[in-house]
């Protein structure tokens, strides 16, 4: 485990004190075993009415890990090497979840005043898909969350080494399956081979019939509702810290479909992808089987981007596809499913909490931030802004290369030990904003 | 086991006097673990320069049988019910075995001279493509093999439930794999989804040129050497006693390509057919994965009729993908491979063997036989006709509703009685034949 020394002289008082009573819920294993869900840990420190509250969300569980998976130490023992701590969950998150401690306590320990109300929300379900979180958020929006003025989640990375970033928005994502049946059983080719609706040629036309070799989605009206770009925001993808060379290296791809860092970072943040990720119910092992499968289910899904929708996205996806299957005149069944549909998130950079890390970062690093979106799916931030209505943020201090959920996962000392400065600072510039915006208002 | 008590008074002499020595070739299972091939039975009764020599194929072991498979008996106990003789390898194969034994021990228990010199081949190792035949065939070729006029294999169905056939033709096969890849590890659809070429896009676009939704398939050349249609050829298809409705209805299939029995006839027999079998590298479990496949393999078969060659296939498919693949500009890899190549077996019906054949189905059953292909590949056909060089002729004894590899696999009394006098009955015509041949020869 990460071991945690607290700063000179002391722990925080009335941290970590509510713990959540969920532990009779269950979670329904695949082999039948029941086991109680972890706890989530809300916890919170200090109740002025002049200060704003600022709520720190962070997980504790980790990806796992074996020595014997390509760990050079016990990746359950924190070891420092060349000034990076290698140890599951270091950047993963419970480095972050450290730093915000580590500013809280420095505060503290210094006698000083802390400047915001501090709330802690602390899960153990999120490598598993936050099991039990939105519930929870929930059932405490008008308790725990009420006073909540700013929620800050530290639990992605900086797009570069050695140039902090701020995190505005998260792609969502639609999941599709789509099911072509001839009957339960499979067929032998031999016997059946030649007079047959084959159930693979049906899928394989359907799943051709998604997106070009350009990437582009073929799927009508798909790309309708996404924002139309602006001049800004091209200027803010110039400006981030990419070097397309070494990423693509890291990458170990040959060839991106782009040639620029702007467009590369368009299609990974701000425009649609589809991707096919396989096939049920085929033959899908090692070696020569002649067999017609009977019933085969296609996966693939959609990036969502500002301002798609899913509703509208599923409608068009089984438009599409019924119209391609028509026009096949097979004797199949088909029968397309959304089995996942989460919303994009994207948050207003101008709130007082990005403006406030703007200049924490400024004071601590010395240089402007990247505004960056992440390409994937961070299904808590759309739960915490739909549910509790207050201004998200994610403010990273892992660096690019730091192998979340990766052999040897580590957090630079640097980053760990100025990120915990960078949060410090940031509890002071929101306060003085947040009083400024408070004088400001009618 | 197959229960069987030889007709009075007494057993073959000389026959299963041959044992192949073979046991010590090893055969290396998934497993690591090496096991003795079983024997291959030769045996020999009678060499009588005077008179043909008919050598006779079948296989001894079985497919796996449990009761709680769905038997209703015992799958290894033979069970008469309501004239159905169940139990495992009744029909496939240890039934047809036992009826030529049978109808040679007839002409010995009555003291008839026996009209011809029979030699058996029988194998252990059918189900699990007849490991060792070929070799053991190549070895014999001059020796067991070298006075051979005739080889019988009755080791498949008739298309109907009462009517004989006589089988004068398999397809061959050729099985594909293609590979795309992009590297070894799979992608995170969210961190990557929308600058790579993804691998699935590529080999669906790839498996989606192979066939079009009528079951032509799409790969430049590939008709060109199917044999023409004769019109002596469709009028064979036409006297088959096949009932379609009965046949779709059994098939558990909604609608087949074709309406006429005709069509569906040349569809599973002279024309070619491609399958697509599935996709090993990609998501293939329940579930939803958001995984882009960092290499994938497609896999496909071409079922092969006269005249068409492996070879020619071979390039044409490679040459089709190619194609297909470099106009997509993908910076993958691709690589096509051919698995499995197998020529389609057509014997000549005019053979005397096949017009003894139909004369002692005249005899026993009054009807004149189905002229049937099998839409399948049975390699011993091609390997015994490359090899030896001789007359090959399918005569099954077994009908269409037999089961074989299913529960409950049965053959009918009927069917066993009727084709051990066919047997018998055959040995008189084909010395017969042989002996009006021979004085025709210039």
């Amino acid at each position: 485990m990460f071991s945690w020394s607290p700063p000179p002289p002391g722990p925080l008082d009335k941290l970590f004190q509510y713990i959540d009573a969920h532990q009779d819920e269950f979670v329904q294993l695949p082999d039948g075993q029941s086991l109680p869900l972890p706890p989530i840990i809300l916890a919170e420190l200090g109740n002025d009415p002049k200060k704003p509250t600022v709520c720190l969300y962070g997980h504790l569980d980790v990806q796992p890990a074996l020595r014997g998976d390509g760990w050079l130490t016990d990746p359950f023992t924190l070891a420092e090497v060349d000034g990076k701590l290698y140890g599951r969950g270091t950047t993963d998150n419970k480095g972050p979840v450290l730093a915000w401690i580590n500013a809280v306590s420095a505060f503290r320990a210094l006698d000083q005043d802390l400047p915001v109300n501090v709330k802690f929300i602390l899960e153990g379900m999120e490598e598993a898909g936050s099991v039990g979180l939105e519930e929870l958020v929930r059932k405490e929006k008008d308790r725990f969350f009420s006073s909540v003025d700013y929620i800050v989640i530290s639990d992605n990375l900086w797009i570069s080494r050695r140039r902090p970033a701020l995190t505005y928005g998260t792609r969502g994502n639609s999941y599709f399956t789509v099911e072509v049946k001839c009957r339960d059983q499979d067929f032998h080719s031999g016997t059946f081979g030649g007079i047959l609706h084959e159930p693979m040629a049906d899928l394989v036309a359907l799943l051709g019939s998604l997106v070009d070799s350009s990437g582009h989605i073929l799927i009508p009206g798909i790309y309708d509702q996404v924002a139309p770009i602006t001049a800004e925001e091209i200027q803010k993808y110039k400006s981030i810290d990419l070097d397309l060379e070494e990423y693509r290296n890291s990458s170990q791809v040959e060839k991106f479909l782009f040639d620029t860092k702007e467009e590369i970072l368009m299609h990974l943040w701000r425009y649609p992808s589809l991707s096919i990720h396989g096939i049920e119910g085929a033959f899908d092992e090692p070696g020569a089987k002649t067999v017609i499968p009977g019933c085969v289910t296609g996966k693939f899904s959609i990036r969502l981007v500002p301002h798609m929708n899913v509703s509208v996205v599923e409608k068009q996806v089984k438009q599409h596809l019924e119209a391609v299957f028509s026009k096949r005149n097979s004797s199949n069944q088909m029968a397309v499913s959304l089995v996942m549909g989460l919303q994009p998130w994207v948050a207003k950079t101008n709130d007082s909490q990005y403006l406030a890390a703007k200049r924490a970062i400024r004071t601590v690093f010395g240089v402007e931030p990247d505004m960056i979106q992440d390409g994937s799916t961070i299904p808590i931030a759309v739960t915490f802004q739909d549910i509790i209505d207050k201004s998200v943020m994610m403010l990273p201090l892992g660096a690019v290369d730091d192998g979340e959920h990766a052999q040897n996962e580590k957090i630079n000392r640097w980053n760990y030990i100025e990120g915990s400065k960078l949060f410090a600072a940031f509890f002071l510039e929101v306060a003085r904003l947040h009083a400024s915006d408070a004088r400001n208002l009618p």
